[in-house]
């Protein structure tokens, strides 16, 4: 099981990924046969080729994220508050998210589930 | 599956029945064989019994919860962020805490999960 700073330096690199615009740095946390459900109760992605596709459009999108308290790390699961923040032309818009991700023995991540809604979506 | 309107009034039913210092509310939330892990990564306690059994010492101690941000609905599922306040005498101490509730068709908490450790736990 991965210790809660290295839970937490997965995070922030998550970050980073969208930051940096790095798609393979993001595609990289993941583990080969890990899996995504973004919105939770929405079809799983699963395996590096589906998550590569799935965060393609996010990263080319130029969203950004932003986190809004602290990493909560609980046995192998790390959980975290943030916004999506993405702009269409003038349009900016941001979505609160909370995700949770899974980490395996090698400190990737296993599976990650992120909980947003049609109410957390607003103007930025 | 309850809508995100009954799943965000639960969550604040739960954070009221930490305020009124109400035991059976709280346990009425749940299903009957409902599961709870808290944190993640400790054994679940299951049932009515179980539940009551682990909820009487935090309210009998007077804990109070405050949301720190907004409920996320996603599926079947509510995430959310908060502070758990305690006071022992003068010590003070919050933890930040995510919880997830995952509901049955009934709306009642089927099963929940609270995401926290010894990095969250702070002098209040």
């Amino acid at each position: 099981m991965p210790s809660a700073e290295a839970m937490i330096a997965a995070v922030h690199a998550y970050v980073d990924g969208f930051e940096k615009g790095d798609l393979e740095g993001l595609v990289a946390l993941f583990a080969p046969d890990a899996s995504v459900e973004d919105p939770v109760g929405t079809p799983i992605k699963r395996g590096t080729e589906a998550i590569r596709e799935f965060y393609t459009f996010s990263v080319t999108s130029g969203a950004k994220l932003e986190l809004t308290g602290p990493v909560r790390c609980a046995g192998d699961s790390a959980a975290f508050p943030f916004h999506v923040k993405m702009a269409f032309g003038d349009q900016k818009s941001i979505i609160e998210v909370i995700d949770v991700f899974r980490f395996n023995e090698d400190g990737r991540i296993a599976d990650m589930r992120a909980f947003w809604g049609p109410g957390n979506m607003k103007p930025g």
